[in-house]
């Protein structure tokens, strides 16, 4: 099973072409802006030296490179000479800038050119290296041009030069993974095998004895060990190098990272057919989704070194919940949906793209969520009064960061979006996501037609010059507890399998499949050992994860309890936030009569009831920002 | 009316005596061999130079004057030769460290000269000789050796020469006060006025435009301005110093600064008579007291800058609650109750006391809390793996701390214990605390017996020569719905007044009264808008708090409910942590059936009765350390 290609399928209308048609025409032109005005654009030219303006850093050859991918996906389907002309001269610049044993980093050309390869551990060469990478393959497949390619594939034979297995290289890896899965991506566009080969080293060299960081430290002493912004310890299995993967049973360390590794693990296991990798990635993922990951797919609990702590430990004022982790988290989960046909991946992938991730970013593409906690008490925020690290964190969404690794991360993906809704084997095409869309193979067409995930109906038109005999698989969401599938307006019956319904058929020339997911607001709990929502419950309907925001109900969301038994209306509102449903019901208010000059007092909560509103979670905060809810209190 | 001084009470027996006797026999030679080994004891003979071992630091001098105070206290009733020929030898080499001029820092003497009084913000001169002069002025009061209390008189003496009001001298004020109540106790033992005049000028100077802070760093522009250990910037309410205290109407910043300074604001206003400053302490008491106290009487509910937030914010894992805050509020409360005769401070001290402060040494009194949370998560302590700054935190107590506030404040206060049981004035003695203990002055004696705080009945002899006609007043606490008064064993009914009994009668000497304050176990909220706390209750038993410990109880204890109807039982157990009252009922546990792959299912939760047992606060991590929650769920 593979996923579609870009130019296979078109994003054709409602939520998605909404969010994607803003990244086209604002997102990318706004980042763009901030590229340049933070110095960032041009670090190729490598003219920077020490007092000068723009200090130049170790992340921004991958904050070029992110918006090179998703500028590149975007003119597949909307040429933009413009674009492409900025993008042509980006890479004039980083060809000067290539050394010429075919290195290329703008920051250690730069700031200290003896300094290169000696610290992988807390430099980021090969992450830089890999997003280059995989903008230099986007690019060419785009456009055609390959200087770029070119460049990288001179890059990557350095690397495979410097790194290996074999006597004489280093054996070491990455501190920051990425490079995984952009080797893999430039061996399947060249062919050439010892990139996947390089990949695979990288893979599995990580975490073993002698560790590689204990080596290299001993060789360079002087080098930085620590989290310079921080002064925390790093340790190795913040980076995922305490085990090699095959041994790791939790999903450790710095979420981004993690879910980096994981997609370049997955994309070795595939090639390789390495089953351990291959139950490594099954194993990691359980441990992510049965016990760390939030409910909006968000991952990565804490701002200390951006990462997991451990089981059910799921704070949500303090919720990290990195844009970028989310979005790792769907390569990886877009990945195993692939590998393995088995649904929940889909599942993930849903939950995460529509929660967590389109929490990112602000309905109007211009604004950025570096952190998505899952409760704001607004006033701890503005006073920095809560004693924590609140790093990128806040309820207002910012322009930039400065550390940008978000903004051209959402662009790439919202960019290549199309990428992640159908795949195909040579028995079956698979819808995995739903929104309206056009898929094309080999003279086979899909045509969806919804408001999903607003609406429980879709409509798959099949077109096809000739009949054809293919199972045409639904996945079916885990969360779908009712459904109905017609074809040709009579019921049908598949065959469900993994989390995917197939319909095994001969198909022909406008055939219509009608899917009903239905979707009751259901009121979910967390694990009993999430002590965090211990006694909440967050409103949830098909993938969308609801809250409730102080524009909508007022300050203090914690006063408001829910009886687990009361119903929700849902309102479809084209003009409420760019289009959504929202919901509407009742709730108990905790009186605070009697408590002006008491702080505690015998327990007799009296309760008022309160009509509140409930938003997507991924839309809060385009109003007036102020406290936001998911989780809330249980009536018991 | 004002307190009993120390000669005058002793603590005769039970729970204060044991917890004393264990920090006369124990705790203040534990804390001499720590003030040893880490270098501080000697710190006055100013040997050390860069590169030695032990650098001093601005506190030391804190650290061995409330030592030395504790241990004057403790000489009173309990001459200890070998003690006061130890703090003999500290004075004599403070003698020699005393400059010309009477100055006298031990950390400036060897740091840099130069430097004395250039930033009062940050550094803690003043402080130092506050501490000192209280020092100086117990170990007079107890020996009668007037050799500190001279080197202290001629250090006042210079400060007085550089601070003030006066034309040429600074006008600034301590960035760390205590200096402000120590000027009063120095004071009212040598009777002169510049002391009490040189105190109202640093109470009512501080924070008045144009600001001393300003100037200061006008003047010496080089200084340090920021929290160096955190890299976060000190503001100036985070001293108090960003408007006059007059002006003030929430309680803001470093929780034991804001706490001394009440204290010195309080006796100034006593002693002055001005109303202003006796409305401001009661302002700031009561938001305190309303809006940001924990229900142990712990203050200061971050660990960034050690200080309040905001209304109802109160955290419990990372509670900060400082052992030395909750020790400042009681000296406040002591001074208040003494000024108004209101029993509403008398039960602010006495729950502070008994909760707040007691949980912060062990039972043995070899170990320290700095930290008092309310709540731990043993595991999110362990692994540092909650992302906030635990420094001084966690759920183990310690043997030191490298700021080491905390520990002889506990040994000074437990010293010095008999001066918070009874006040009196011409028409009254009052009875504030309860507990074993016997006042005696002008002939006449209360000699108080009880199991207090574990049971609920205090029997009071009087014994005197004569007759004598005057007010027993026994403070009722604001807890206690129902109480019973005897005299004689026939029942009276005395006049109730701002929270005394007042009982009038001519006694005479064997009368007894039998005070009975019942004691049900309650069940308490907090404010509804104290997030943290929303649909929980907390144990609670006359003035003691109760909490659940993973030893009794087992892990996970947020997954256990108490239905609030349901009755505990009240044991209590001379032999369990040193003797107290335990409690014992039935809670609710979630099941976490179903739930071992699962994170997030529909809100269905199923509730299984299990025993659980709480403990007395103060008590607890006196077994094996684990979680601890003082908050539980409501089943509502």
């Amino acid at each position: 099973m593979k996923s579609a290609e870009l130019g296979q399928v078109r994003i054709t209308g409602g939520y998605w072409k909404q969010r994607c048609d803003v990244n086209r025409d604002i997102t990318l032109n706004t980042e763009y802006i901030q590229l340049r005005d933070t110095g960032r654009l041009h670090t190729f030219r490598q003219t920077w030296k020490e007092g000068d303006p723009f200090e130049p850093h170790q992340f921004w050859d991958s904050d070029i490179a992110k918006w090179i991918e998703a500028v590149s996906y975007s003119i597949i389907h909307n040429p933009d000479k413009d674009l492409e002309s900025k993008v042509d001269e980006i890479v004039d610049e980083m060809e000067t800038a290539q050394w010429d044993d075919g290195y290329l980093n703008s920051y250690y050309s730069v700031k200290d050119k003896s300094a290169r390869w000696t610290n992988l551990l807390i430099d980021h060469e090969l992450y830089c290296a890999g997003h280059l990478m995989e903008a230099a393959i986007a690019y060419f497949q785009a456009t055609g041009k390959d200087k770029m390619l070119n460049i990288l594939c001179r890059y990557a034979d350095h690397i495979n030069s410097v790194f290996g297995p074999e006597a004489g290289k280093l054996r070491g890896y990455p501190g920051h993974q990425e490079i995984e899965l952009a080797l893999v991506k430039l061996y399947k566009v060249t062919g050439n095998e010892k990139y996947l080969r390089l990949s695979e080293f990288f893979v599995t060299e990580r975490g073993r004895q002698p560790h590689y960081y204990d080596a290299e430290l001993e060789r360079n002493p002087g080098i930085k060990r620590y989290d310079r912004q921080k002064g925390s310890k790093l340790k190795y299995a913040d980076v995922q190098a305490h085990l090699p993967v095959t041994e790791q049973d939790t999903i450790e360390g710095h979420s981004v990272r993690a879910l980096y590794f994981l997609s370049g693990v997955a994309d070795v296991a595939e090639l390789t057919g390495r089953a351990d990798l291959i139950a490594a990635c099954e194993r990691l993922y359980d441990n992510m989704t049965q016990r760390r990951m939030y409910i909006t797919g968000g991952i990565g609990d804490t701002a200390d070194i951006e990462r997991f702590t451990y089981d059910y430990n799921l704070p949500n004022e303090t919720a990290y919940a990195e844009t970028c982790a989310a979005i790792a988290s769907v390569f990886f989960c877009h990945r195993m949906l692939n590998i393995t046909r088995d649904g929940k991946y889909g599942d993930t992938m849903e939950l995460t793209l529509h929660n967590g991730i389109m929490s990112g970013i602000s309905l109007d593409g211009t604004k950025f969520f570096y952190a998505n906690p899952l409760a704001v008490d607004a006033k701890a925020v503005d006073e920095e009064t809560i004693g924590i690290n609140i790093r990128h964190m806040g309820y207002k969404r910012h322009e930039w960061f400065g550390c940008a690794c978000c903004p051209p991360n959402l662009a790439r993906l919202l960019s290549s979006l199309e990428m992640y809704f159908y795949s195909h084997d040579c028995n079956a095409i698979y819808v995995n996501l739903y929104g309206d869309s056009e898929f094309s193979l080999d003279g086979i067409t899909l045509s969806q037609k919804t408001n999903y995930p607003w609406s429980e109906k879709i409509e798959i038109t099949v077109g096809c010059e000739t009949s054809f005999d293919k199972s045409i698989a639904l996945r079916i969401p885990g969360w779908c507890r009712k459904l109905g599938v017609k074809v040709n307006g009579m019921t049908v019956s598949p065959e469900f399998k993994k989390g995917y319904a197939y319909i095994n058929s001969i198909w022909n020339d406008g055939d219509i499949i009608e899917l009903i997911l239905e979707m009751p607001v259901e009121k979910m709990q967390a694990h009993p050992y999430a002590r965090h929502n211990t006694g909440k419950l967050a409103l949830k309907r098909g993938p969308i994860v609801y809250c409730l925001e102080e524009e909508d109900n007022g300050k203090h969301l914690n006063t408001l309890f829910i009886k687990p038994t009361d119903h929700f209306n849902v309102t479809y509102d084209a003009d409420f936030l760019g289009g959504c449903a929202y919901l509407t019901g009742q709730a108990f208010k905790i009186s605070d009569e009697g408590f002006e000059r008491t702080l505690y007092a015998p327990y007799a909560p009296e309760y008022i009831p309160v009509p509140i509103k409930a938003i997507p979670y991924a839309m809060w905060t385009n109003r007036t920002p102020g406290d936001m809810s998911v989780w809330l209190n249980a009536l018991k």
